[in-house]
Order: structure tokens, then C-alpha cells, then sequence
């Protein structure tokens, strides 16, 4: 019997209980082993839960255990998960978590101390949720040179920017029905802004080259912007606009950025609608593949640190390989990417915007008082040159 | 250094040569140990070729060679692979394959032989080609209950499909012009009847349960009636066809069958084109997972053979964890699934049909001497007594 402590008794928490309980058969059966619920770390009690014996209030009772051979960490944070983790893997305790703030902030020196006293730190539940992304990454796509990393990683405003779409809705508008429905937090800024997107970016840009590459650096823009008028201009267009996260490697050169794009029904990306998230992995050899699922929520949370933890329960002892070294990557300023771009100025400017973009394709759509373009490929820079040179109502990047 | 040798230089072998040289400094820090291609064992010879001092015609030089720790089948076929790769794991060798007919036929055999000589019987490449779909299920998906796998399999009959969709044309103009553009075979009939998609979810229904389901017990309709009016209907109802490969666990039944299908504009399959390939997964904890991506191809292929290279380098002497056990599963026949169908009688008939379905709902479209209705949700075996009272033109099962 393997056991099994789980710090923090919250959503994601009680949802690893949950998935042990409810799937213990399947579970144990792959785990080749059965898993115990040993503890349960929470500064609460919960009087009348079925677990609620195993409860304690300090974490040092689980620490010095020496059977709990495995750790969740679901707390979220840094502070106390950082230490507590820390701690757990110098003990030699395998530690699964969700916590995709404390992964995307040390996770390489935490891998490193796992390897160290041959356990491991998995993290498949802090990107995409349920989706398994962190194991094919790691485990499948291994014959591949990735070279581009491309995904719906953030819920909430996926949610939001579906609803927009649907309902010709404005921002302001959706964010609080989702606020009402739970769909997004009371204080929205970690979705909205993009940096949680950008926490799980970085750690899988991470991934894709093995070194580390610093959430601090990855250029983060949010979906506050976007109006229901750009998204009758993406109609018109056959597009749909979505917070993406992306990273890629051109000719040595290493680009992160969140930002909304325009993408095409080709795409895709196009059909992830609501709280879904999906992830663009494009390989040398294989080309786009993708995958899709459930980005939130309990039980899919769950299922993935479970997942987690059945591969530690078959690796006691045992290093699970994970490339993510501690030298930061250099990332290339997304002043020198290039793409298309899509332009709103005010009627007047018209003849304006043409001279200074030169090569422009007119948006026809049914806004009085705007004319609507999009750019050749060029660069942030150069872009953001002559849009000033105009003064521009708004843009929006083109993807593809 | 870990030898490896190929078994057939055709398009996948050669493309695994070539992934393996391409991306060797990925390939080799994942393996966590070089890899050196020592032996490709084909009939013919390849003068010039930069790899013509490998090819050797006697397998046994092969098997005889106890460097040799890691061989790829990519025959095809079950004559010689059998014995081949039977051969090969009981002298403790792991085989990666891209032979699905071979998996679906000898699975749990070769996988029991594998294990007991401690080495491996690897198959990413046997489904989905490059989409990791095998591990996924194998060591992501570990926390699930899955109930339900269903798949667009085959790349040639959906480009078909797709084909048929865009430009409104005919079956047997489409198969014409992509065996012209080297998509469909000479002999198409394992791909349009349905027999390809069938060993590839037989594999994939017997990872599902972790029995041996047969792949003969599949019931199986390919796309050969398929015509350009269906697809009018089809966008009549925002709908398109797809040949689906699915199997489904309800209440202690298993269900698994290969047929076309109409689904709508919201299923995670409708936008899976051209050759692309899609796998979607429920499991009781995350709900629908969904994996995509090139369904074919050498260097996709390939690069799935070469990720169950790395698999086995890293596991060299070690049995990886598949539960695939040869006890057979016994599938309830299609009879008793119950769904709506999608149904087409000539117009004089109108009167008959819905007094024999009873609630029908009319389908409307630009088609004349007919009338299509849709049914409620009915046992196959319910329909098939119906629409033989009534004497229909054709149907469609609808999904979902």
C-alpha cells in the first residue's frame, strides 16, 4: 500500500480525494499497487466530511511520516506551497501539484531537488487542466524537434470572448454574467490580464527546450481591449478572435508572447469555444497536432494530478525524466516578430492610414464611422511606428 | 549505444531512418543513450542510398545479434511480421511497430511474450499515425474511468468525405481523383469498406477495457454509399458525415462499431479534414479529451515508431505497463444501440413513413422526388424493421 497526503482540502483537493475513491479500481490496478489517503493538510476542520479524521493542521506530521511515500499539492501559491514542497522532496516524498504559479516560478530547481533524492515533481494538472499535455510533451512527442507551441490556456476568457462572440456582447457585459455563473473570479485580473496564461506558457515553453524560460519575460497582453465591434470585423472576415499563448523557435531565435489574435476557421483552434482549452504542438517531423479537453474544473483537475500520482506510485525510487534545466532562455523581443495586423481607425483617416501602411486589405463590415484594414507582414516595431504615425482607434495581431 | 535495427525499407522504414538521423540530438538526450541504426533488413537492395551498407536480405543475422536491443516492424502484413517479431521478443528484443493489422491481430500474445522476456511491444504508430494516442491512454488518461473512445481512423476516407463536402461531387469521383494524387490505394477497399479504421479502434477498445476485443466481432460500413445528396441534406441540417470508429461501455454492455456518421457543427470531430485524423475520449472524470493530428504519412509515422524507440531505450531491460489481457471481450450486438437515423424515402412514400417512425422530424432541402426525415431515438434493430415495412433509400445514423 502506497500513502498518499494531500495538502490542501480546497477544490482541487477534495476533487484528488474524490477521483482515488470513486476510481480506486482502475486507480490501484495501474498504480500496481493500492493508494492510501494517509493525511490531509487544510487549517480548517471539516466535521461530518467522510475524510474528516484524516485531517491535520500541521504539516510537519506528514513531512516526518515515512510511509507517505506521495504528496499533492493543491494549495496554490507560493507561500507555503514553495516550502512545503521543498521540503517534501529533500524527504524523498514524490510531489504532484496543480499549483501553476509555483511551478512556473521553480520549477526547475524543484525538479532538480527531486532528482536529487530520487523522487520526482510532476505538473501535468498546472497546464490545460485535464488536458494531458505535460506527458505528451515529455513521453510522446520525443522523435520531434517542437518548434511551436500554440494554446487556448486560460478558461475564463475563453468563456468570455465565446459569449462576446456569440452574442455580439460586450466586455464589461459577459465578464460579470461569468462573474454571477462562477465562471470567473470576484477579482478578475489574473485571467483577464493574461498572466495566468502566461504562467502556463512559460512552463511549457519551458518544456519545449528543455531550459527555462521566464514568465517575467513573456510578453502579456489581455482581452480587457476587445469589443463587440471587433468581433463584427471578425465576422466579416471569417475569423474569430481568442487569447492565445504561444511560443516559437525561428532560426535560433526564441519568441513567448499572450496576446488576443484573429484566427481563421481553418485553424485549429477555431471550434475551442467556453471553458474549453486545447494546445497547438507543431513538430518537425509530425507537423500540427493538438489536443483538447476540459482546461478547469474539479474532477478534470484531479484526474490529471491523479494521473500524476499513479506514475509516481510506479516510479518509487525511480527518476521520471523531465528536461527543464535552470538556464533561462533569452527570449527575442516580440518587437522584431512579424505578422499581419488588423486596424480600426475613425472614418477620417482613411486616406491617411493607406498612405502610411501603403499595402492594405479593406475590412468591409457594418460599423459606421470606421475604416478597417489588414496589414502586410511586418514587425511589431515597424507597426507600432506607423500606427502611431496614424493614431489607430485599435488593432489586433493576426495568427497564421 | 543502443543498436537498433529495421524491419522493411519502405515508406515508414525508410522514414523512421531518416527521423532517427534528423533529429538525432533530441532523439539521443531522450534516450538517454545514442542510438545507431545497425541493420535495415529488406528484400531488395538500395545502391546508393546512404544507408545501403546496412541492408541485409537474412532476418536471422538480425536476430541472431544480440547488440540488437531495439527492432521497428514496419512491414505491414502478418506474414513474416508474426513470426518476426514473435522471434524477436523471445530473445529479449523490444519491437516498435506501425503495424495495426498485427496488433489488432496478435496484441495480448506479443505484449505477454514481451513482458515475460522483459522487453517490449510497443504501438504508437499502429493509430492516429503521429497523434500520440497510445500513450495517452496508456499512462496519461490513468485516473479515468474511460467509457467511450471515438475516432476519425482512417485518412483516406475522410479526405474523401471532405472532398465530397466542399465541391458537392460523387463518391466514386473523389476515390478517383485522390488515387490519382496517391491519397486512396489502387485496391481502396480496406480503406473505403472500413477494415482499416476497424483493426485501429479494436486496438484502441481493448486499451479502453484492458481485454482483447476482436476485431472481427466489429460490426463495419464503409463509405461506398455515400453520395453527393446526403451531403445536401447534411448542410441542410448543419451537419456533415464522417466515417466514425467508436466504442462506447453503458451499463456492462460494450459497444464497438466503424460506420458513417452525421454530426453536428458542435461536435469536436466536425472540424477534423482532409487527412487528418482525430481521436476523441470520455472518461467519467474529465469528459470528453480530444487528440489531433496527421493520421498518416511516412515522416508522422515515423515519428511515432521513433518515439517507442526512445520508450524502449530508456527501459532496456524493464517492462512498461500495458493492460491488454488475451481474455476476449464479449461486444453486444449493434441490435440493441439505440440512436436517431437520418432517412431518405422517395416522396410517394411520405405518408407511409411517418405513420411506420411515428415522431419524425422533416428534414428541408433542395432535393426533389424525396422526403427525408429524421427519427427519434431507436434500437438499430427497431429501425431496421421499420425502414424494411416502409422501403427506404437510405440512412444515416446520426451521433449524439
Amino acid at each position: 500500500m502506497i500513502q498518499v497526503a494531500v495538502l490542501g482540502y480546497g477544490t482541487v483537493g477534495s476533487g484528488v480525494v474524490e477521483v482515488i475513491e470513486k476510481n480506486k479500481e482502475e486507480i490501484n490496478k495501474k498504480s500496481g499497487e493500492e493508494l492510501n489517503i494517509k493525511y490531509i493538510l487544510d487549517l480548517r476542520d471539516f466535521p461530518g466530511d467522510p475524510y474528516e479524521d484524516k485531517v491535520v493542521h500541521d504539516v510537519n506530521q506528514i513531512l516526518d511520516d515515512p510511509e507517505v511515500k506521495i504528496i499533492c499539492e493543491t494549495m496554490g501559491g507560493l507561500k507555503p506551497a514553495y516550502d512545503f514542497t521543498k521540503r517534501a522532496l529533500l524527504s524523498g516524498k514524490s510531489v504532484c501539484t496543480s499549483n501553476k504559479e509555483l511551478v512556473a516560478a521553480h520549477g526547475p530547481e524543484l525538479i532538480q531537488i527531486a532528482h536529487e533524492n530520487k523522487c520526482n515533481y510532476l505538473f501535468e494538472a498546472s497546464v490545460g487542466g485535464g488536458i494531458p499535455i505535460i506527458r505528451p510533451l515529455n513521453y510522446s512527442l520525443t522523435a520531434e524537434k517542437i518548434d511551436a507551441i500554440t494554446g487556448i490556456l486560460n478558461g475564463t476568457t475563453n468563456y468570455i470572448l465565446s459569449k462576446m462572440e456569440k452574442e455580439g456582447a460586450g466586455f464589461e457585459e459577459v465578464l460579470k454574467e461569468a462573474q454571477e455563473k462562477g465562471y470567473a473570479e470576484r477579482n478578475p485580473e489574473a485571467d483577464v490580464e493574461g498572466y495566468d496564461a502566461c504562467r502556463k506558457i512559460a512552463i511549457l515553453s519551458s518544456l519545449m527546450c528543455g531550459k527555462n524560460v521566464k514568465y517575467e519575460d513573456i510578453y502579456t497582453e489581455g482581452i480587457t481591449k476587445i469589443t463587440a465591434t471587433d468581433f463584427i470585423y471578425a465576422h466579416a472576415m471569417g475569423k474569430t478572435i481568442k487569447l492565445l499563448a504561444q511560443s516559437k523557435e525561428e532560426d535560433g531565435n526564441f519568441y513567448a508572447m499572450v496576446a488576443p489574435f484573429m484566427i481563421s476557421r481553418d485553424h485549429p483552434l477555431y471550434m475551442v469555444n467556453d471553458v474549453f482549452n486545447a494546445v497547438c504542438v507543431h513538430g518537425n517531423m509530425l507537423g500540427d497536432s493538438m489536443y483538447y479537453g476540459r482546461g478547469a474544473g474539479k474532477l478534470p483537475t484531479a484526474s490529471a494530478v491523479v494521473s500524476d500520482v499513479v506514475d509516481c506510485a510506479r516510479h518509487i525510487g525511480k527518476v521520471i525524466m523531465c528536461f527543464w534545466d535552470a538556464e533561462d532562455v533569452k527570449l527575442t523581443g516580440i518587437d522584431e516578430a512579424s505578422r499581419r495586423f488588423f486596424v480600426r481607425v475613425s472614418a477620417e483617416k482613411e486616406r491617411e492610414a493607406i498612405a502610411v501602411f501603403e499595402s492594405v486589405r479593406v475590412v468591409e463590415a457594418d460599423v459606421s464611422g470606421e475604416f478597417a484594414f489588414v496589414t502586410d507582414v511586418m514587425t511589431e516595431k515597424e507597426f507600432n511606428k506607423k500606427a502611431e504615425a496614424v493614431g489607430i482607434i485599435s488593432r489586433i495581431r493576426i495568427e497564421g
